[in-house]
């Protein structure tokens, strides 16, 4: 590729269009349906039982520490489809990006979205690329759609009380990492941070849990805008039940905990991109994490249970309870 | 909604985007799938073979004579799988809107998004809105994706010469349209001018032609960015031919030629997104182009043909012949 900035023609649809895709998108996103370049791609699934979903991405810095916005995008999606039961196959990609865009850049997110794909074990089947004026995107926005297909026996019974709560991971390390990027807080400058990353990740780890428990897990979601606590608040009133967490179980690194210290950040609210909160039958939990850690989410743990009543709360460290309330307060916008 | 406008808070994935869904979009697009909110949407294909696609919609101006970006981004997307061959049943919507964003436009493209999706016997099973600040998006951006179940039959055979050409309906008229409205001509201002009306459409009232003739349809496209020229020079080089119009054949509007006179602009390279190319068997255009009228596409013209050689040519109504060169040249922009 000569230029070295993306060009308006290069969205028109004709040969610039065409350059674009054959020498920056086909040679990273090397799969036989994108190679055709044809207006969509013909797909063989296993089931006729299929996931489909859908996220916009607008995450800003476009790069952070961890991640950026082509493995956001990849992973986002993936994780939806399996939030609901899904194996992820395949991903579309559709590109916004303002004129006068580097195609360095362009290239590095195009390769980063490409190998979140490839190690998910998700194809790269279509895209499209649009190209509006300088300033009317705020640099590149992609939206990813999904298609699954469903693990059988998932899901079967609704939730009930005594049901407990597990995360897999440490929580808040998307929005904390976003958060201390964009404001520039570099290792060192506040006591106690250090440059957080990123926990953006394509959760395909789970498949050997989620075949394995398919009896006892009920209920899957990634906590992602609105954290840890609007999963909660949501599963509370969509089950009409009440669910209590222990701030003591909640896995949280040390340095997320100092930069919400600092900021006043409620850390609870904070974005994940890499974890999934997981309601199992009572009893469950034991044999479900430790599955998950032998499959490499180590810091996977049970946090919580269901109990009749209604809306979220945490047991706090001191023994007392906080209830859950939603976030109309202001959050961090444009975390992913 | 009592707000005017759209509030960042609206793209925080918490109560004020719950709230936007479950009072804007919810009753509009009224489906049990999106109605579960859920990350992705459980459905059900009636084959394994199926399609999947995606575009990105940026058009400007959002409402134009003829229609707006809701409709545009449904059929787009719809009209992109059935010109792979199949048959569109699924789509799902991601919008990134800007802060301010007026309520009432917002409504009013999301119904007419909706209401193309109904029309065309398709449903919107899943979606995500993300609020970006004031200026970071030019308004509104809607990026589609679409699964369609494949019909059988269909594109059996390759291109070969003798092959027909077959348009079902008036060139241009979409591109022609966006130019009008975003140059502010209007009707009477230029003579031989009128308000051009876009030719927006879903085709899927191709269904009985595409299955009645599956044995004689070789290829379909779109003639979107880049019109009929396109393509027209898209076919010849993926099919090492050559593809010869005939510029009397060509269904154009008097109003239409009128602009592009007017304009300089060559019609042959502005966007229909309400029709398609059809390569057929020789001597199997009369009938299909019969079909296609009888379903109501009182246009359809058979336009050309494929010959031995390569590169698109326009046979003139002077009886020369002109070929067809890519559109490298400045055609409009952000014109879907």
């Amino acid at each position: 590729m000569k230029n070295k900035y993306i060009k308006k023609e290069d969205g028109y649809g004709g040969q610039a269009t065409r350059r674009l895709i054959e020498e920056i998108i086909i040679p990273v996103v090397d799969n036989p349906a994108a190679d055709r370049m044809d207006d969509s791609a013909l797909l063989k699934v296993k089931t006729r039982n299929i996931l489909f979903s859908t996220d916009g991405y607008v995450v800003k810095p476009l790069f952070f520490p961890g991640g950026d916005i082509g493995q956001l995008a990849v992973s986002g999606t993936i994780n939806d489809i399996i939030a609901q039961g899904g194996e992820a196959k395949f991903i579309s990609a559709g590109v916004i990006v303002e004129e006068g865009f580097l195609i360095d850049n362009f290239k590095k997110i195009i390769e980063s979205a490409a190998a979140e794909a490839r190690s998910a074990g998700v194809e790269i089947v279509c895209g499209d690329i649009k190209v509006v004026e300088p300033g009317a995107a705020d640099g590149i926005f992609i939206t990813t759609a999904g298609i699954g297909e469903r693990i059988n026996g998932l899901f079967r019974d609704g939730i009930s009380p005594r049901d407990e709560v597990i995360v897999t991971g440490a929580v808040a390390e998307h929005g904390a990492a976003i958060f201390q990027a964009r404001n520039d807080i570099l290792e060192g400058t506040l006591e106690g941070t250090a440059v957080i990353k990123s926990d953006v990740a394509a959760l395909n780890g789970l498949y050997g849990t989620m075949e394995k428990y398919s009896a006892d897990i009920k209920f899957m979601r990634d906590p992602t805008r609105g954290g840890l606590a609007e999963v909660a608040m949501e599963l509370a009133e969509m089950a009409g039940m009440s669910v209590e967490l222990s701030q003591k179980a909640i896995p949280v690194k040390d340095w997320v905990k100092g930069l919400a210290y600092i900021t006043g950040i409620d850390y609870l609210y904070l974005a994940c991109e890499g974890r999934m909160v997981i309601i199992c039958g009572a009893g469950k939990a034991e044999g479900i994490v430790k599955s998950l850690k032998a499959d490499g989410f180590s810091d996977a743990a049970r946090i919580g249970e269901i109990k009749t009543g209604n809306g979220a709360s945490l047991k706090t460290a001191a023994g007392g309870a906080r209830y859950l309330t939603s976030g109309e307060i202001a959050q961090i916008p444009r975390i992913c």
